[in-house]
Protein backbone atom coordinates (compact mmCIF):
# COMPACT_ATOMS: atom_id res chain seq x y z
CA UNK A 1 0.00 0.00 0.00
CA UNK A 2 1.24 3.28 -0.48
CA UNK A 3 2.30 6.13 2.18
CA UNK A 4 -0.70 8.21 2.96
CA UNK A 5 0.83 11.90 2.93
CA UNK A 6 -0.29 13.55 6.50
CA UNK A 7 -2.26 16.44 4.33
CA UNK A 8 -4.10 13.77 2.38
CA UNK A 9 -5.11 12.13 5.68
CA UNK A 10 -6.10 15.28 7.48
CA UNK A 11 -8.00 16.36 3.87
CA UNK A 12 -9.68 12.95 3.98
CA UNK A 13 -11.06 13.41 7.77
CA UNK A 14 -12.98 16.17 5.90
CA UNK A 15 -14.14 14.01 3.42
CA UNK A 16 -15.35 11.52 6.46
CA UNK A 17 -17.10 14.68 8.16
CA UNK A 18 -18.62 15.70 5.10
CA UNK A 19 -19.94 12.05 4.06
CA UNK A 20 -21.38 11.96 7.55
CA UNK A 21 -23.35 14.89 7.27
CA UNK A 22 -24.61 14.19 3.42
CA UNK A 23 -25.45 10.65 4.77
CA UNK A 24 -27.81 12.43 7.48
CA UNK A 25 -29.37 14.38 5.02
CA UNK A 26 -30.48 11.15 2.57
CA UNK A 27 -27.83 11.91 0.24
CA UNK A 28 -26.49 8.36 -1.73
CA UNK A 29 -24.25 9.90 -3.79
CA UNK A 30 -21.62 13.11 -4.72
CA UNK A 31 -19.10 13.54 -7.30
CA UNK A 32 -15.38 14.97 -6.93
CA UNK A 33 -16.25 18.61 -8.01
CA UNK A 34 -18.74 19.23 -5.13
CA UNK A 35 -17.00 17.35 -2.55
CA UNK A 36 -13.80 19.65 -3.98
CA UNK A 37 -16.15 22.91 -2.99
CA UNK A 38 -17.02 21.81 0.22
CA UNK A 39 -13.32 20.62 1.35
CA UNK A 40 -12.11 23.99 -0.48
CA UNK A 41 -9.69 21.69 -3.29
CA UNK A 42 -9.81 21.48 -6.63
CA UNK A 43 -11.83 18.22 -8.36
CA UNK A 44 -8.27 16.68 -9.14
CA UNK A 45 -7.09 17.11 -5.88
CA UNK A 46 -9.73 15.11 -4.32
CA UNK A 47 -9.37 12.24 -7.08
CA UNK A 48 -5.97 12.13 -5.71
CA UNK A 49 -6.58 11.84 -2.15
CA UNK A 50 -9.46 9.27 -2.44
CA UNK A 51 -6.84 7.46 -4.83
CA UNK A 52 -4.89 6.31 -2.07
CA UNK A 53 -7.50 4.58 -0.31
CA UNK A 54 -7.03 1.75 -3.78
CA UNK A 55 -10.40 0.59 -5.87
CA UNK A 56 -13.39 2.96 -4.97
CA UNK A 57 -16.12 2.62 -7.64
CA UNK A 58 -16.73 6.19 -9.26
CA UNK A 59 -19.34 5.61 -11.32
CA UNK A 60 -20.85 8.71 -13.62
CA UNK A 61 -23.21 9.94 -11.07
CA UNK A 62 -20.05 10.21 -8.31
CA UNK A 63 -18.78 8.19 -5.47
CA UNK A 64 -21.56 5.90 -3.36
CA UNK A 65 -21.23 8.18 -0.64
CA UNK A 66 -22.16 5.32 2.12
CA UNK A 67 -18.87 2.83 0.22
CA UNK A 68 -16.25 5.93 0.06
CA UNK A 69 -17.15 6.37 3.90
CA UNK A 70 -16.75 2.93 5.16
CA UNK A 71 -13.22 3.03 2.84
CA UNK A 72 -12.32 5.93 4.59
CA UNK A 73 -13.05 4.58 8.27
CA UNK A 74 -11.86 1.45 7.32
CA UNK A 75 -8.24 2.94 6.04
CA UNK A 76 -7.95 5.47 8.48
CA UNK A 77 -8.71 3.23 11.46
CA UNK A 78 -11.76 5.94 12.01
CA UNK A 79 -14.08 2.83 13.39
CA UNK A 80 -11.37 1.58 16.25
CA UNK A 81 -12.07 2.53 19.59
CA UNK A 82 -10.26 5.16 21.36
CA UNK A 83 -10.07 5.69 24.87
CA UNK A 84 -9.58 9.50 25.84
CA UNK A 85 -8.84 11.45 28.63
CA UNK A 86 -9.06 15.15 29.55
CA UNK A 87 -6.53 17.05 32.04
CA UNK A 88 -7.81 20.01 33.62
CA UNK A 89 -11.48 20.11 35.14
CA UNK A 90 -11.94 23.94 35.14
CA UNK A 91 -14.89 25.35 33.07
CA UNK A 92 -14.00 24.19 29.85
CA UNK A 93 -12.80 20.95 30.68
CA UNK A 94 -15.15 19.70 33.00
CA UNK A 95 -17.66 21.11 30.48
CA UNK A 96 -15.93 18.92 28.17
CA UNK A 97 -16.77 15.73 30.56
CA UNK A 98 -20.29 16.55 31.01
CA UNK A 99 -20.54 16.56 27.32
CA UNK A 100 -18.49 12.70 27.29
CA UNK A 101 -22.62 11.44 26.15
CA UNK A 102 -22.62 13.21 23.03
CA UNK A 103 -19.37 12.03 21.95
CA UNK A 104 -19.23 9.25 18.71
CA UNK A 105 -18.93 5.66 20.99
CA UNK A 106 -15.13 5.57 19.24
CA UNK A 107 -13.82 8.04 21.81
CA UNK A 108 -15.03 7.10 24.64
CA UNK A 109 -13.99 9.75 28.14
CA UNK A 110 -12.59 7.32 30.71
CA UNK A 111 -11.06 9.61 32.91
CA UNK A 112 -10.35 13.04 34.13
CA UNK A 113 -7.30 14.37 35.77
CA UNK A 114 -6.89 18.08 38.02
CA UNK A 115 -4.24 19.03 40.17
CA UNK A 116 -6.77 20.61 42.40
CA UNK A 117 -7.52 17.60 45.31
CA UNK A 118 -10.63 19.01 46.28
CA UNK A 119 -11.98 19.35 43.00
CA UNK A 120 -11.31 15.68 42.37
CA UNK A 121 -12.82 14.93 44.91
CA UNK A 122 -16.28 16.60 44.53
CA UNK A 123 -16.45 16.78 41.13
CA UNK A 124 -20.32 14.99 40.09
CA UNK A 125 -19.53 13.13 37.13
CA UNK A 126 -19.72 8.89 36.37
CA UNK A 127 -16.27 9.26 34.44
CA UNK A 128 -13.54 8.24 36.86
CA UNK A 129 -11.24 11.30 38.12
CA UNK A 130 -7.69 11.66 39.59
CA UNK A 131 -5.47 14.23 40.91
CA UNK A 132 -2.94 15.00 37.93
CA UNK A 133 -0.38 13.43 39.34
CA UNK A 134 -1.01 10.28 38.78
CA UNK A 135 -1.56 11.23 34.96
CA UNK A 136 0.87 8.85 33.81
CA UNK A 137 0.33 5.94 35.97
CA UNK A 138 -3.19 6.04 35.02
CA UNK A 139 -2.53 6.69 31.51
CA UNK A 140 -0.67 3.64 31.28
CA UNK A 141 -2.97 1.11 33.33
CA UNK A 142 -6.16 2.26 31.60
CA UNK A 143 -4.19 1.73 27.94
CA UNK A 144 -5.75 5.32 27.13
CA UNK A 145 -5.24 6.35 23.12
CA UNK A 146 -6.43 10.32 23.40
CA UNK A 147 -5.77 12.92 25.63
CA UNK A 148 -7.34 16.31 25.59
CA UNK A 149 -5.49 19.13 27.72
CA UNK A 150 -7.87 21.79 28.98
CA UNK A 151 -5.85 23.60 31.50
CA UNK A 152 -4.02 26.79 32.14
CA UNK A 153 -1.21 28.12 29.85
CA UNK A 154 1.34 27.62 32.40
CA UNK A 155 0.54 23.81 32.97
CA UNK A 156 -0.29 22.67 29.85
CA UNK A 157 3.24 21.66 28.28
CA UNK A 158 4.03 19.93 31.42
CA UNK A 159 0.44 17.67 31.20
CA UNK A 160 1.34 17.12 27.85
CA UNK A 161 4.65 15.45 28.94
CA UNK A 162 2.31 13.54 31.58
CA UNK A 163 0.41 12.15 29.08
CA UNK A 164 3.32 11.56 26.37
CA UNK A 165 5.10 9.28 29.55
CA UNK A 166 1.79 7.40 29.60
CA UNK A 167 2.13 6.45 25.81
CA UNK A 168 -0.13 8.84 24.59
CA UNK A 169 0.51 10.05 20.71
CA UNK A 170 -2.63 12.38 20.16
CA UNK A 171 -3.02 15.27 22.16
CA UNK A 172 -6.30 18.35 21.55
CA UNK A 173 -4.90 20.84 23.40
CA UNK A 174 -7.92 23.72 24.58
CA UNK A 175 -5.34 25.79 26.94
CA UNK A 176 -4.55 28.98 24.96
CA UNK A 177 -0.76 28.17 24.33
CA UNK A 178 0.89 25.80 21.40
CA UNK A 179 2.06 22.66 22.64
CA UNK A 180 5.34 21.50 20.91
CA UNK A 181 7.18 18.32 20.51
CA UNK A 182 9.88 17.03 18.97
CA UNK A 183 8.69 13.77 18.99
CA UNK A 184 7.45 12.39 14.95
CA UNK A 185 5.19 10.48 16.44
CA UNK A 186 3.12 12.17 18.82
CA UNK A 187 0.68 14.52 17.22
CA UNK A 188 -1.27 17.77 18.59
CA UNK A 189 -4.44 19.50 17.53
CA UNK A 190 -4.33 23.32 18.96
CA UNK A 191 -7.58 24.37 19.57
CA UNK A 192 -7.48 28.04 20.12
CA UNK A 193 -10.05 30.16 20.11
CA UNK A 194 -8.14 33.62 19.88
CA UNK A 195 -6.12 32.26 16.89
CA UNK A 196 -10.00 31.44 14.92
CA UNK A 197 -11.17 35.30 15.86
CA UNK A 198 -8.14 36.76 14.15
CA UNK A 199 -8.30 34.56 11.31
CA UNK A 200 -11.92 35.74 10.88
CA UNK A 201 -10.48 39.28 11.21
CA UNK A 202 -8.16 39.15 9.21
CA UNK A 203 -9.93 37.14 6.28
CA UNK A 204 -13.02 39.85 7.05
CA UNK A 205 -10.58 42.93 6.47
CA UNK A 206 -8.66 41.48 2.97
CA UNK A 207 -11.92 40.73 1.87
CA UNK A 208 -13.16 44.32 2.41
CA UNK A 209 -9.30 45.63 1.13
CA UNK A 210 -10.11 43.63 -1.95
CA UNK A 211 -13.72 44.91 -2.88
CA UNK A 212 -12.17 48.68 -2.79
CA UNK B 1 -1.30 46.36 -3.30
CA UNK B 2 -1.81 42.67 -4.64
CA UNK B 3 -4.66 40.81 -3.30
CA UNK B 4 -3.70 38.34 -0.48
CA UNK B 5 -4.90 35.39 -1.19
CA UNK B 6 -7.25 33.56 1.58
CA UNK B 7 -4.95 30.80 2.01
CA UNK B 8 -1.70 32.81 2.75
CA UNK B 9 -4.13 35.31 4.92
CA UNK B 10 -4.69 31.83 7.25
CA UNK B 11 -0.71 31.40 7.27
CA UNK B 12 0.03 34.33 8.19
CA UNK B 13 -2.22 34.41 10.94
CA UNK B 14 -0.79 31.15 12.35
CA UNK B 15 2.88 32.79 11.61
CA UNK B 16 1.28 35.70 13.68
CA UNK B 17 0.91 33.46 16.56
CA UNK B 18 3.97 31.81 16.43
CA UNK B 19 6.01 35.24 16.40
CA UNK B 20 3.55 36.57 19.79
CA UNK B 21 4.74 33.05 20.76
CA UNK B 22 9.05 33.55 20.00
CA UNK B 23 8.85 37.24 21.26
CA UNK B 24 7.28 36.21 24.75
CA UNK B 25 10.34 33.36 24.83
CA UNK B 26 12.61 36.80 24.57
CA UNK B 27 13.81 35.98 21.41
CA UNK B 28 14.11 38.65 18.20
CA UNK B 29 14.97 37.16 14.86
CA UNK B 30 14.14 34.10 12.91
CA UNK B 31 14.66 32.82 9.81
CA UNK B 32 12.16 32.09 7.07
CA UNK B 33 13.35 28.49 7.49
CA UNK B 34 12.34 27.63 10.87
CA UNK B 35 9.35 29.79 10.37
CA UNK B 36 8.59 27.22 7.68
CA UNK B 37 9.24 24.55 9.97
CA UNK B 38 6.81 25.68 12.63
CA UNK B 39 4.03 26.83 10.06
CA UNK B 40 4.61 23.12 7.90
CA UNK B 41 5.48 24.76 5.11
CA UNK B 42 8.75 25.33 3.14
CA UNK B 43 10.83 28.31 3.44
CA UNK B 44 10.36 29.19 -0.07
CA UNK B 45 6.18 29.72 0.56
CA UNK B 46 6.80 31.40 4.38
CA UNK B 47 8.89 34.12 2.04
CA UNK B 48 6.02 34.40 -0.33
CA UNK B 49 3.16 34.90 1.44
CA UNK B 50 5.40 37.45 3.76
CA UNK B 51 6.02 39.15 0.44
CA UNK B 52 2.45 40.30 0.04
CA UNK B 53 2.90 42.48 3.20
CA UNK B 54 5.43 44.53 0.78
CA UNK B 55 9.19 45.50 2.05
CA UNK B 56 10.15 43.47 5.39
CA UNK B 57 13.49 43.63 6.05
CA UNK B 58 15.01 40.16 6.11
CA UNK B 59 18.89 40.53 6.89
CA UNK B 60 21.18 37.69 7.14
CA UNK B 61 19.73 36.70 10.54
CA UNK B 62 16.28 36.45 9.20
CA UNK B 63 13.61 38.39 10.14
CA UNK B 64 13.39 41.04 13.12
CA UNK B 65 10.49 39.26 15.14
CA UNK B 66 8.80 42.56 16.50
CA UNK B 67 9.38 44.44 12.99
CA UNK B 68 7.02 41.18 11.21
CA UNK B 69 4.29 41.12 13.70
CA UNK B 70 3.46 44.35 13.43
CA UNK B 71 4.19 44.49 9.95
CA UNK B 72 1.33 41.61 9.53
CA UNK B 73 -0.68 43.39 12.48
CA UNK B 74 -1.13 46.17 10.64
CA UNK B 75 -2.21 44.49 6.99
CA UNK B 76 -4.49 41.74 8.21
CA UNK B 77 -5.69 44.37 10.49
CA UNK B 78 -5.14 42.60 14.24
CA UNK B 79 -5.14 45.13 16.35
CA UNK B 80 -8.06 46.67 15.14
CA UNK B 81 -11.46 46.10 18.16
CA UNK B 82 -13.61 43.99 17.46
CA UNK B 83 -16.89 43.36 19.39
CA UNK B 84 -17.81 40.16 19.87
CA UNK B 85 -21.16 38.36 21.14
CA UNK B 86 -22.08 34.42 22.26
CA UNK B 87 -25.15 32.58 21.30
CA UNK B 88 -25.33 29.79 23.56
CA UNK B 89 -25.18 30.37 27.11
CA UNK B 90 -24.90 26.08 28.08
CA UNK B 91 -21.39 24.51 29.54
CA UNK B 92 -19.59 25.57 26.68
CA UNK B 93 -20.92 28.99 26.37
CA UNK B 94 -20.92 29.86 29.18
CA UNK B 95 -17.62 28.31 30.16
CA UNK B 96 -16.40 31.07 27.22
CA UNK B 97 -17.97 33.80 29.12
CA UNK B 98 -16.38 33.70 32.58
CA UNK B 99 -13.20 33.04 30.00
CA UNK B 100 -13.77 36.45 28.18
CA UNK B 101 -11.71 38.50 30.46
CA UNK B 102 -8.46 36.26 29.27
CA UNK B 103 -9.15 37.27 25.71
CA UNK B 104 -6.89 39.82 24.34
CA UNK B 105 -7.96 43.03 24.12
CA UNK B 106 -9.00 43.30 20.81
CA UNK B 107 -11.79 40.82 20.89
CA UNK B 108 -14.04 41.88 23.62
CA UNK B 109 -16.76 39.68 24.58
CA UNK B 110 -20.09 42.53 24.61
CA UNK B 111 -23.27 40.23 24.78
CA UNK B 112 -24.44 36.70 25.10
CA UNK B 113 -27.44 35.20 24.00
CA UNK B 114 -29.55 32.22 24.70
CA UNK B 115 -32.93 30.75 23.88
CA UNK B 116 -33.75 29.83 27.73
CA UNK B 117 -34.95 33.33 29.29
CA UNK B 118 -34.65 31.54 32.73
CA UNK B 119 -31.03 31.35 31.99
CA UNK B 120 -30.59 34.83 30.29
CA UNK B 121 -32.30 36.12 33.86
CA UNK B 122 -30.19 33.57 36.68
CA UNK B 123 -26.68 33.65 34.80
CA UNK B 124 -23.87 35.48 36.89
CA UNK B 125 -22.25 37.81 34.27
CA UNK B 126 -20.89 41.39 33.99
CA UNK B 127 -21.63 41.13 30.36
CA UNK B 128 -24.81 41.71 29.47
CA UNK B 129 -26.96 38.80 28.14
CA UNK B 130 -30.21 38.48 25.85
CA UNK B 131 -32.90 36.22 24.52
CA UNK B 132 -32.21 34.61 21.87
CA UNK B 133 -35.01 36.38 19.71
CA UNK B 134 -33.12 39.26 19.91
CA UNK B 135 -30.09 38.82 18.32
CA UNK B 136 -30.29 40.68 15.34
CA UNK B 137 -31.65 43.81 16.95
CA UNK B 138 -28.56 44.06 19.61
CA UNK B 139 -25.79 42.91 16.55
CA UNK B 140 -26.95 45.69 15.05
CA UNK B 141 -27.71 47.87 17.99
CA UNK B 142 -24.34 47.22 19.28
CA UNK B 143 -22.47 47.01 16.22
CA UNK B 144 -20.92 43.83 17.11
CA UNK B 145 -18.34 42.44 14.62
CA UNK B 146 -17.62 38.43 15.48
CA UNK B 147 -19.82 35.63 16.68
CA UNK B 148 -19.04 32.40 18.68
CA UNK B 149 -21.90 29.86 18.32
CA UNK B 150 -22.45 27.11 21.06
CA UNK B 151 -25.63 25.93 20.87
CA UNK B 152 -26.72 22.68 20.51
CA UNK B 153 -26.55 21.37 16.88
CA UNK B 154 -29.88 21.66 15.71
CA UNK B 155 -30.40 25.44 16.65
CA UNK B 156 -26.77 26.21 14.89
CA UNK B 157 -27.95 27.34 11.38
CA UNK B 158 -30.76 29.02 13.15
CA UNK B 159 -28.71 30.99 14.95
CA UNK B 160 -25.81 31.81 12.40
CA UNK B 161 -28.55 33.17 10.34
CA UNK B 162 -29.80 35.61 13.09
CA UNK B 163 -26.11 37.02 13.23
CA UNK B 164 -25.63 37.29 9.71
CA UNK B 165 -28.97 39.13 9.27
CA UNK B 166 -27.54 41.53 12.24
CA UNK B 167 -24.41 42.28 10.10
CA UNK B 168 -21.83 39.74 11.38
CA UNK B 169 -19.53 38.52 8.71
CA UNK B 170 -17.44 36.36 10.95
CA UNK B 171 -18.49 33.19 13.07
CA UNK B 172 -16.38 30.91 15.02
CA UNK B 173 -18.70 27.36 15.44
CA UNK B 174 -18.60 25.02 18.79
CA UNK B 175 -22.01 22.94 17.78
CA UNK B 176 -21.14 19.81 17.04
CA UNK B 177 -22.56 20.76 12.99
CA UNK B 178 -20.63 22.53 9.85
CA UNK B 179 -22.22 25.82 9.51
CA UNK B 180 -22.99 26.36 5.92
CA UNK B 181 -23.70 29.96 4.17
CA UNK B 182 -23.38 30.55 0.61
CA UNK B 183 -22.40 34.39 0.83
CA UNK B 184 -18.86 34.63 -0.41
CA UNK B 185 -18.22 37.76 2.28
CA UNK B 186 -19.26 35.58 5.61
CA UNK B 187 -16.49 33.64 6.87
CA UNK B 188 -16.70 30.46 9.48
CA UNK B 189 -14.67 28.39 11.24
CA UNK B 190 -15.81 25.25 12.29
CA UNK B 191 -14.62 24.57 15.70
CA UNK B 192 -14.89 19.98 15.79
CA UNK B 193 -13.57 18.13 18.76
CA UNK B 194 -14.73 15.18 17.36
CA UNK B 195 -13.31 15.49 14.07
CA UNK B 196 -9.91 16.53 15.93
CA UNK B 197 -9.70 13.53 17.65
CA UNK B 198 -10.34 11.88 14.33
CA UNK B 199 -7.45 13.36 12.63
CA UNK B 200 -5.40 12.44 15.34
CA UNK B 201 -6.77 8.82 15.35
CA UNK B 202 -6.00 8.52 11.68
CA UNK B 203 -2.40 10.42 11.90
CA UNK B 204 -1.70 7.97 14.51
CA UNK B 205 -2.50 5.03 12.45
CA UNK B 206 -1.02 5.89 9.61
CA UNK B 207 2.21 6.35 11.25
CA UNK B 208 2.27 3.20 12.83
CA UNK B 209 1.05 1.55 9.05
CA UNK B 210 4.14 3.27 7.47
CA UNK B 211 6.54 1.91 10.28
CA UNK B 212 6.23 -1.13 9.63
Amino acid sequence: MNTIPQPTVKRLCTIYQFLVELEREGMTSISSAELGEKVGIGSHNVRKDISFLGGVGNCGSGYEIAKLKEKIAAHLGLKEKKLTCIVGLGRIGSALLQHAQHFPGEYQIVAGFDSNINKVETIKTNISVFPAYQITEVVKKMRINLGIIAVPEAAAQEAAARLIEGGIKGIVNFSATHIKTSCKDIFIRNIDITSELRILSALIKINIDNQQ
